[in-house]
């Protein structure tokens, strides 16, 4: 069984490792896989869009546990949730809003049972839920324990969710966004798998990113032209633009939240 | 059986990954979890301070590597050590300071057996205990071999200690010092538990970081007051400061070292 | 069995994760180690050079997954093939060159076998065969699938190779360049096992990077002169160049392609 951790820790405290030992302290035959610590403080939106692109590649029954918790031991419910074929522990403030917009939760409870949650040691902490109530339930979880066990049900309709932006389409003309940067500068747009297809499958594009034109389009980095932004397919299966040899989002100066206006002249038309 | 690292070799080179190669030739079974690697180049009191803090969650009998080493090669003793229901492995040069602070060591030996070093592969190197002492020893201990088998004893009273802040207490004046920033930019005193149950206990304090007054105190960062610092009780039990949705050490222009003036008006008075 | 993984992925990103993922879902029982994520991106040369610092170290039969791959997608071939008593998994683009340096390859195979590759999920992508091939791959090889299985054989004569500095030697004389600068700004030479042993049983050295003279040596860090440049054997088998308590890239305003002129006075002589 896998537990994968997304959460807003960093690596430079030993937030993140003290957690890993919580989890093998009561599940020591889990494998556990970090998916990132790097979300930025508080980001719940990128915390949600890494998780959302994560989840569909871990094996069926997977506990992802993500914690990007501003509202840390206040109101916000802690939660464990049955996602598609996963499960999701975490705080209910948003961070499943992307992965639920691809799959449907199917229960969800909310941790109110002590006895799940960390045992022994010194006492928990109101600060710091990720060790002391999130690693522990997956834990448990993860070791076999059913969902309905850790904690009392709760409306499914009732999660919380973040407004997030969503691509326009009227016609051919398409009004994209950027909803992440990755690492080497790639610049993710919310145009999933469907525009995708369609916007590749395009006799011909023009999309305007400020007043930027970027109308070429390539299968994978090294076929883009040289000196321009194109367009690839991530492997998200989102629509994204593309710097050869360097980064888009330096190039073009741009980032998350940017509006792209895209003109699609479909293939069959 | 769970060994945690603790270094201050980045994630740059494959130094740490190397570690872990090690350790998994010759005890596989081994859950190996890293606390952090990201502690300042040789700022052995961070590394204490981190590794004191991480090491009150690994299930008992878990071992901590520790290396942060500036001395590695020279007189310092690498050593091994029963430390309350744990074991440390590394040099011997302060990093247990802060652990010991809060349990005994029971029993210390010097790395002086060969055979439970790096066995095959190219030569031994002086500059990388981590690799060739620290993680072969680390992992035989996780793999069953008893402390006394892997090196000499040694005096328990001769362990290095760094010279390390501590509270001045007369009556309701504090003197408390910042001993750690984490990445939130939280900023940790070493008021620990007994004296950050009398702060948070306390009828009124007030509280001076430079000319700054610090009197909120919060639960948690969500019900902080807006725009000030606040007190909260931190995960690792010490009193901590806190800005709310910002950096409080970037807020206060405040770090590791500065001196906190805090009167504590004790709520049984 | 063990599966050790270099890329240029960076850890702010999931895809390192997703790729354990991935290995998790083939072959659970596998430990998965990093070796490192932060190659610059796009640097083959600082990736061949970290994969060949690290290989010695793993166990026999390890696989190690190396991904710095800007033609993912392209007409580089996918391989996996056997070097020295180790696996290779990634692109044929020069990834191998500084590990083929030390150790022959007995077998290479290109990856044309889909049945290998990523299975069920969302499509495989053109921009991501660390996910999609590489990771699927070593973890059927790690599980237990012979080289063969896997790919198609191809000439190992025509593997990509990098051109990479080699020292020059005329008799005291030597040519020496930097390859490699360690987090703690150590600076790592091409002057390998031999001319390090070499260098370091001269009667004297007299070696200048630009116009500063570097004539110091020491066993260890530790022992160095203070404040001024000093050669120790490096644990990676070369002469490098510190600087006491500080980094000596810094000190000396130095980095990766700084050539070294060095005069060796042999022992014997």
């Amino acid at each position: 069984m896998l537990i994968a951790l997304l959460t807003d820790f960093g690596l430079r405290d030993p937030f993140v490792g003290v957690m890993k030992a919580v989890i093998a302290g009561i599940a020591p035959e889990v494998t556990v896989v970090d998916l990132t610590h790097d979300i930025p403080p508080h980001d719940i939106q990128a915390g949600a869009w890494a998780l959302a692109t994560a989840t569909p590649y871990l094996p069926p029954g997977s506990v992802a546990v993500g914690v990007v918790d501003p509202g840390v031991g206040t109101g916000r419910r802690p939660i464990a949730a049955h996602v598609g074929r996963g499960v999701f522990v975490g705080p209910d403030n948003g961070l499943l809003t992307w992965w639920l917009a691809r799959e449907p939760a199917t229960a969800v409870v909310t941790l109110d049972r002590p006895e799940f949650w960390r045992q022994g040691g010194p006492p928990l902490s109101a600060t710091f839920h990720g060790r002391d109530l999130f690693a522990p339930v997956a834990a448990h979880l993860a070791h076999g324990t059913p969902l309905a066990a850790v904690g009392s049900p709760i409306d499914i309709a009732t999660l919380a969710r973040l407004t997030v932006p969503a691509p326009i389409v009227r016609g051919e003309r398409v009004t994209a966004h950027i909803v992440s940067v990755d690492r080497f500068g790639n610049l993710i747009t919310d145009l999933g798998p469907d525009l995708a297809a369609r916007l590749f499958a395009a006799t011909r594009i023009t999309a305007h990113l400020g007043r930027r034109r970027i109308d070429a389009r390539a299968a994978t980095f090294g076929l883009g032209p040289p000196g321009a932004p194109f367009w690839y397919p991530d492997s998200s299966g989102h629509a994204a633009i593309a710097w050869r040899d360097d980064s888009a989002a330096r190039r073009l100066r741009s980032g998350v939240g940017a509006i792209i206006d895209v003109w699609i002249k479909d293939a069959t038309k």
